[in-house]
């Protein structure tokens, strides 16, 4: 992509409404434009990475063997009459009546409509487990929203519902979750810590939060420090197998974790004190078990192997794509501005031309283009008319994680500058090492 | 995917409320679910399809120079006083008010928002022309949706928006839409027509709707016969070439092709009688150059080459990817269900495991599978405990264009069977050869 065709309305000033790092760079960086109080426009820099973390999260759902489908904004009132859930929602449910004067809402989460989905299609218990899940854009009017799109009113959810037999299913179907959740997080960048939820009503211990670290994080947090060394699930991992998940989860639940709001001090203090971390997190992900809550008042039932009806046990599990990309941000930006992570950056690649115009920097410029282009990578070649310090600023300020940077002074002996993002750290090469250099 | 893992509800017989075929076979296949009057839930066969045919619009917008952002469901109500179409908009507008009061909407169209963000980001005609699209849920409260999702209340659309300074380059705008229409629609299996439509108040020649014929289209349309021959315009047009398409749309518009509310049955019957051709058509895309319609009352203006300010020449243009879904239906299908082109099918391949349990059948599927996926198709097996003359009606139902047939009659003589869906046609082949004829 040429600078000069994309939109990239970049603020030089941090804007003052903005209270927290990811939404100043994300007005600055020309990622994100308010429409109304906590509605956003997601501007081309900005929708490239929201896509990017959607598709990576669509990946790891499919692969633990979710089904996808798409469930519709708009939710009639008596899906959420049937749970009782319409009149104790509150006025975070943006209601609606349509011209019929029927009651309608914008849906704030999906439970009840996909609890209608199974009840209507699926019968036995031959057809478990299933896990169902879609991407929409949800709304909850919050009385005061804020952080940008860490926490805005329209928002983009991930959420999946999954449907098992009994208890022991169930507990399957949850540790999926967990996995594909742990190994979402780590493609996208992110060093997630899954901490004990409040369960709810149901108790038990299939309720967790999965939390990042993030200096600039919105709560505190205590674990134990070699959570930090843990290894990320393979892809390869064996879904199918209960015990293989099992244990990745016994793992992964087996040392001090907690939010504030369920620490323990007196557990904590029993670490060494050199296995004590407290930090600032964000919440990332939330994954819950709640049984029949549902099924069991809307009739979803299927005939087990016993030939009778059991109402069916379900979970819940959320990840907001849209609150990620501030998430992300947050837990990667330095005062230059953003540091994407390779997989979800708008563009791999920052192709600085320093002279446009003269005609040998042009050339190489155009060569390495194609060459990257050629090679799968996404560019974003600066190809303004502007001067050299503005454009270093871009391209720190909007992060990329490779910048190219390409003068006739360099050319003359052959050479480019490379530079990544992440460290600072500059080579001056060839223009083919510098290829091969990104692209190996 | 495994079909014995997969949410297919297939109903044996056509539901009563389904008035057209695509609806009809979308209900029968599992592709939707009703959830409200025209509101649906897309199953994950139907969502697959609908993924498929985004992806394509998506890649031909970006091809022809267009940027892709997001703009929220959710629109304020004092953006559409300030074009006056608050008012104006009339039942079909979805006005809600949040908890604050505030007089919001679902939007059903996104003129005001896009030229909203353009006048805040774009002040000189350097940064011209521009392109602005986005692929995003629209809601239009219809006093009586039918048709299934040709005619939904809430639906998926893409919706464009060029700016340029003058008439002249919002004729080169519309060029691009016009050629990537044509290049998108192709490539959904789809032969379209462009046909001059209402220009509104502006006038002139810049309004066209695109047309597929089907035999149970919802309109009469009149054409030369000769549009059927047309060649596509290649991927590699060169969209930046002001003559290179207006070559292209000339030829495209130079012959006799009319809606029936733009028919002049005079001008028709002056074509030879063999080039006369009268169908049914149903519209799947529209273009359309409205001036500065919007820009002049909202103040989006860029200062041009003398200096002075201009409001900017905008044109819009639409395609409902939701809508099309049931179009290729219309314009595809027999008696026996769906014949999905190759581009679009929810799976490209549907394996049928004929004797599962049987263990040669069950390694020679699994082999096939394996080979397949790793080709990079996709391929839904057919892997259920379910006689032959089910797993046939269900292939053919839901339309997959290759049914590779697997059974232990055939295997004792190292044969698989091969079905086109289009054609009816069948071949019993070797495993490998059914492999390499498919990914051929």
């Amino acid at each position: 992509m040429r600078l000069s065709r994309f939109l990239l309305p970049i603020l030089r000033d941090a804007p003052r409404e903005a209270e927290i790092a990811s939404h100043r760079l994300m007005l600055r960086a020309g990622m994100i434009r308010q429409q109304s109080a906590g509605i956003y426009s997601w501007l081309p820099l900005g929708y490239r990475v929201l896509r990017k973390i959607e598709a990576i999260v669509r990946e790891e759902q499919n692969r633990s063997g979710a089904l996808e489908l798409l469930m519709p904004t708009i939710q009639s009132a008596d899906l959420w009459r049937e749970s009782g859930r319409y009149d104790a929602y509150g006025k975070e449910m943006l209601r609606i009546q349509d011209r019929h004067e029927r009651d309608m809402l914008f849906g704030p989460t999906n439970e009840e409509m996909i609890t209608d989905i199974f009840r209507a299609y699926v019968k036995s218990y031959r057809d478990l487990p299933m896990n169902l899940y879609h991407i929409q854009w949800k709304f909850r009017d919050e009385v005061r929203p804020r952080f940008g799109v860490m926490r805005s009113r329209e928002f983009l959810m991930k959420d999946a519902y999954s449907f098992d037999l009994d208890q022991a299913g169930a507990r399957h179907s949850y540790n999926k979750m967990f996995v594909a959740y742990l190994r979402t997080f780590a493609r996208l960048g992110l060093k997630s810590i899954p901490m004990r939820a409040e369960s709810g009503p149901i108790g038990g211990d299939m309720s967790h939060e999965f939390i990042i670290l993030a200096s600039t994080g919105e709560s505190e947090v205590f674990c134990h420090r070699d959570y930090l060394g843990f290894d990320t699930p393979p892809a390869d991992t064996d879904f199918d197998s209960r015990e293989g998940l099992q244990a990745i989860v016994d793992r992964w639940t087996s040392l001090y974790a907690a939010t504030s709001e369920m620490h323990d001090a007196g557990e904590f203090a029993n670490l060494a004190e050199s296995d004590r971390m407290s930090a600032r997190g964000i919440e990332v992900g939330h994954i819950f078990y709640f049984g029949t809550k549902y099924s069991a008042p809307m009739g979803a039932r299927v005939t087990g192997p016993d030939g009778t009806e059991h109402d069916v046990h379900m979970g819940s599990y959320g990840i907001g794509p849209s609150r990620l990309v501030a998430a992300i941000i947050e837990a990667s930006h330095d005062d230059a501005g953003i540091v994407w992570p390779d997989a979800v950056a708008p563009f791999q690649v920052g192709l600085l031309n320093l002279r446009v115009g003269d005609s040998a920097t042009d050339a190489a410029c155009a060569d390495l283009y194609r060459g990257l282009v050629a090679a799968g990578f996404d560019v974003l070649y600066d190809d303004r008319d502007d001067r050299p310090g503005a454009k270093f600023a871009t391209a720190d300020l909007i992060g990329l994680p490779w910048q190219l940077i390409v003068g006739p002074k360099g050319l003359a002996e052959g050479k480019v500058e490379l530079k990544r993002r992440a460290t600072g750290e500059r080579e001056t090469l060839s223009p083919a090492d510098a290829l091969r250099r990104i692209t190996g």
